[in-house]
C-alpha cells in the first residue's frame, strides 16, 4: 500500500494552520573539511530561538546517496515517492517556463541543433545560441499548422526551449528524436505503443517542418525532440490531505509543481520579504502554505558561499512575519542541499526543523547541519515530511481500533 | 525500480579512486553489559585521527535483527540486496574453497554421512570425520564417470564437501537429497521444473554411483546434497557502477564473492601489511579497492577477546599504507559484527566511517560503536555503502532536472 493511500484514508480537516518553508538548495557544506557549512556560518537568531522549542532532524530528499533534481525533490516535500510519480522532462520544461499544462496538453524538450549537409548532429545545442535568438525562433516555429493541433513553442535558455502540442487523444509513449550523440542523424519519433501510432506521425509531421523553417538558420538548423509528456496525473493535495493549499514561489518551475499537485498559486514579488507579506495577505484563505526561497539555491549553484549566507540570514530577519502569524504547524527545511563548494545540487542530507504545539521539542538549540544530526527526528526520508506535518495539525485519524 | 538500475543510470566515470575497507566481523560487545567493545578497546589512535575529518555511522548488514552470514554481509557491502541476489549455498560453497565457477557449472554442497542396513540416515555428519580423511574421500568420489559431465569433489572441512558438475544444459531447479533429519532415507534429486529433469536423473546416478564408493567406508558411507546452485548470475560492478574494481583478500571465500560481482582478484599475502602494500602496488590501475581482513571475525568466532583487539590495533598501526596513497573516498567498516562474547555472527549494527573531501564532517572524534551512535549518517543500511560512495567520488549525476 502506498502511504499516500493510508494518508488519504486517515486525513480528516479541521482549522489548523500549516506553513512549509523551503529554502532551495539549503543543506551545505564547510569551505574546508570540517569546516561550518553556509547555514552554520550565518548569524540566525530567530532561527535558533525557533529551534528550542522545536523539533529537529536532517531528510534524505530521496534515497542515501542520490541527488535529486528539483522536480523529484519537491515531489518528496509534498509526499509523493519521486521515484513512482516520476515527472516527464516535457511537463516539468512547460512548468519551469510558467505554462499552465492543460489534460488534452502533450510536452516535449527542445533542443535547437546543428546538423551538416548529410543530415549528421554535428552540435547538440546549435554552439548554445543565445536565448534571444532561440525566441525568435520559436516564434517561428509557432507558426507550424498541423490539422486540430494548437501549438505553443516557448524559449527556455540558450538553445533550450519547450513545444507544447494540445490536442484530443494524444499520447506521451513515444520515443525521443534526440540520439543524445553527435555524428548521427535524428531519429524518427516511434511510437512505444499502439495507441501513440497517430501521435507519433504528427510529431514527425511536426519535425519536418520544423526542419524546412530552420534550413538557413545555422547553427540552429534543426531541433531534437525528447522527454514526451503529458500533465502528470498526480493525487491532489485537496484528495490525498483534504487541504486547502497554497504556493507562494517567485519562479516559475516552483509554481508549476506546486500546479501539479492540486496547491493554488498566490501572485506575490521576487524577495523574500514580499513572498512573506504574500503569506500574511492570505493567512486566512488556506490550510496549508508551501513558500520557495530559491536565493539559497541559486547563490549555490553560482558557488557563492557569502551570498548563500546572507540569503539565510535575510529570511532569519523576515521571519516574525511568519512566526508573528502562529501557524499550529512551521517546518523550515530545504528540497536538497547545494553546497557553494560543488556549485550544484548535492546528495547531503537537509536540516529540518518542525515547530508545533505537539513535536517533543529535543535540547538542540541552533538550527544547521551538525545540531540538527542530534534532533529528536534522527535522519529521516523527506517523503515523511506531510505525514508529520498532518500529524502535529491532528489532521490524521488512528490508524485501526 | 531496483536501487541497482537507479544507480546504473546516474553512475558516470572519473579519475578518483575509492577504497573499502572491510574488517569482518568487526561490530563486537563489551565482555560486561556496557563495557567496552572490542573496538573500543584497541588503541587506535590513526582510526581516530581518521575520524576526525570523516562522517560516521552505523550500518545494519541487511535488516534489524538479521544475523548474516558472509555472502549476504557482503552482497550488501557492494550494493546488492541479499534477498533479491541470493547466491545459493553450491556456489557459496565453491566460491569458499577458491574455486572459480564457469558458466556451465552446477555446484552442490556434499555431506559425509552414515546410513545402517536398512539404508535410514544415523548420522549427518558421519562422526565429524576429520578434513583429511573426507579429502581421501573426496579424491575418490572425483573419479565418478557420467556421459559428458566432468565432476570436481572437493573438500571444505570435516565432514563437508562441495561438488561441481561441469556440462552444458544442467539447470539447479532441484531439491535436496538431504533430509534433514535422522532416521529417514535420503531423497531422491527431483526436478522443480521440467528442464531440470535431465539434470535430476544425472544428479541420482552420481549419487548412487558414490554410494556404491562409500558402501565400506563407514561412518562416512553415503553423501547428502542440498543448495544446487549455478554461478549466480549478479550484475556486474563494470556495468552498474562503471568501475575498475579489485579485491584484496586473503581468504578464498571473499575473493570468491568478489569474482561474483567482477572484480579483479589480486595477489596478496596473508598479513595485513601485505594486503596493504598489494594496495600501494595496484593503485594506479583501479577505480575501486575492496580490502578483505578476515582475522577480526576469526578472532570473534574463536571468542578471543584480545586477539580480536590486537588485530584492530595492527590495523591501525599500518593505516598509513592506506592513507598515504590519499584515495578520494575511503571507507572502514565491517559486513556484519561478530562479538567475542558471542562466538558467532550477530546482527548488531556496525561501526562505519567515511572519508572524502565532501563527507561533511560530524564531531565524533572516535572509531567505536558508541561514538559512532552520533555521526553524521546516523544508522544506515549497509546497502547504501555503495551510493555513498559512489556519491562522494562525483561519480553519480543528478536524479531528474
Amino acid at each position: 500500500m502506498d502511504k499516500l493511500d493510508l494518508i488519504k484514508d486517515l486525513s480528516i480537516t479541521n482549522n489548523t494552520k500549516m506553513v512549509m518553508l523551503v529554502l532551495d538548495g539549503l543543506g551545505g557544506l564547510g569551505l574546508e573539511a570540517g569546516g561550518k557549512t553556509e547555514l552554520e556560518t550565518a548569524d540566525t537568531p530567530n532561527l535558533d530561538l525557533l529551534a528550542k522549542s522545536a523539533a529537529l532532524g536532517m531528510t534524505d530528499p530521496m534515497m542515501t546517496g542520490i541527488t535529486p533534481g528539483s522536480g523529484p525533490a519537491h515531489l518528496s516535500l509534498f509526499g509523493y515517492d519521486p521515484i513512482k510519480y516520476a515527472i516527464g522532462r516535457g511537463a516539468l520544461g512547460a512548468a519551469g517556463i510558467g505554462f499552465n499544462m492543460q489534460e488534452n496538453d502533450l510536452a516535449a524538450r527542445i533542443n535547437f541543433a546543428t546538423i551538416d549537409n548529410s543530415g549528421l548532429i554535428t552540435d547538440r545545442r546549435a554552439g548554445r545560441i543565445s536565448t534571444d535568438e532561440s525566441s525568435k525562433l520559436c516564434e517561428l516555429l509557432a507558426k507550424i499548422e498541423i490539422k486540430n493541433i494548437k501549438i505553443f513553442v516557448k524559449p527556455v535558455k540558450e538553445h533550450r526551449a519547450v513545444v507544447i502540442f494540445r490536442g484530443a487523444g494524444l499520447s506521451d509513449r513515444l520515443s525521443d528524436s534526440d540520439p543524445q550523440k553527435t555524428g548521427l542523424q535524428a531519429k524518427k519519433v516511434i511510437a512505444l505503443d499502439e495507441c501513440a501510432e497517430t501521435t507519433a506521425i504528427l510529431m514527425n509531421e511536426f519535425i519536418h517542418k520544423a526542419q524546412n523553417i530552420l534550413v538557413d538558420k545555422h547553427p540552429a538548423n534543426t531541433i531534437l525532440l525528447r522527454g514526451f509528456a503529458k500533465k502528470p496525473g498526480l493525487p491532489q493535495m485537496k484528495d490525498v490531505y483534504k487541504l486547502n493549499a497554497a504556493a507562494i514561489a517567485g519562479y516559475p518551475m516552483y509554481k508549476g509543481l506546486a500546479r501539479f499537485v492540486g496547491m493554488e498559486i498566490l501572485q506575490t514579488g521576487q524577495t523574500i520579504r514580499e513572498e512573506f507579506e504574500t503569506l500574511k495577505t492570505n493567512f486566512d484563505k488556506f490550510d496549508f502554505f508551501f513558500i520557495h526561497i530559491k536565493a539559497t539555491d541559486s547563490s549555490g549553484e553560482d558557488g557563492n558561499f557569502d551570498k548563500k549566507v546572507n540569503v539565510i540570514e535575510e529570511v532569519d530577519k523576515n521571519l516574525a512575519l511568519i512566526t508573528d502569524l502562529k501557524p499550529d504547524v512551521l517546518v523550515i527545511t530545504g528540497d536538497h542541499s547545494t553546497p557553494a563548494s560543488l556549485k550544484s545540487h548535492s546528495w547531503h542530507p537537509v536540516p529540518f526543523l518542525l515547530h508545533s504545539k505537539y513535536c517533543r521539542p529535543d535540547d538542540v538549540k541552533h538550527f544547521g547541519e551538525t545540531s540538527c544530526l542530534k534532533g529528536a527526528l534522527g535522519r529521516f526520508p523527506a517523503l515523511d515530511i506531510m505525514p508529520l506535518i498532518m500529524a502535529n495539525s491532528l489532521r490524521l485519524t488512528k490508524y485501526g481500533a
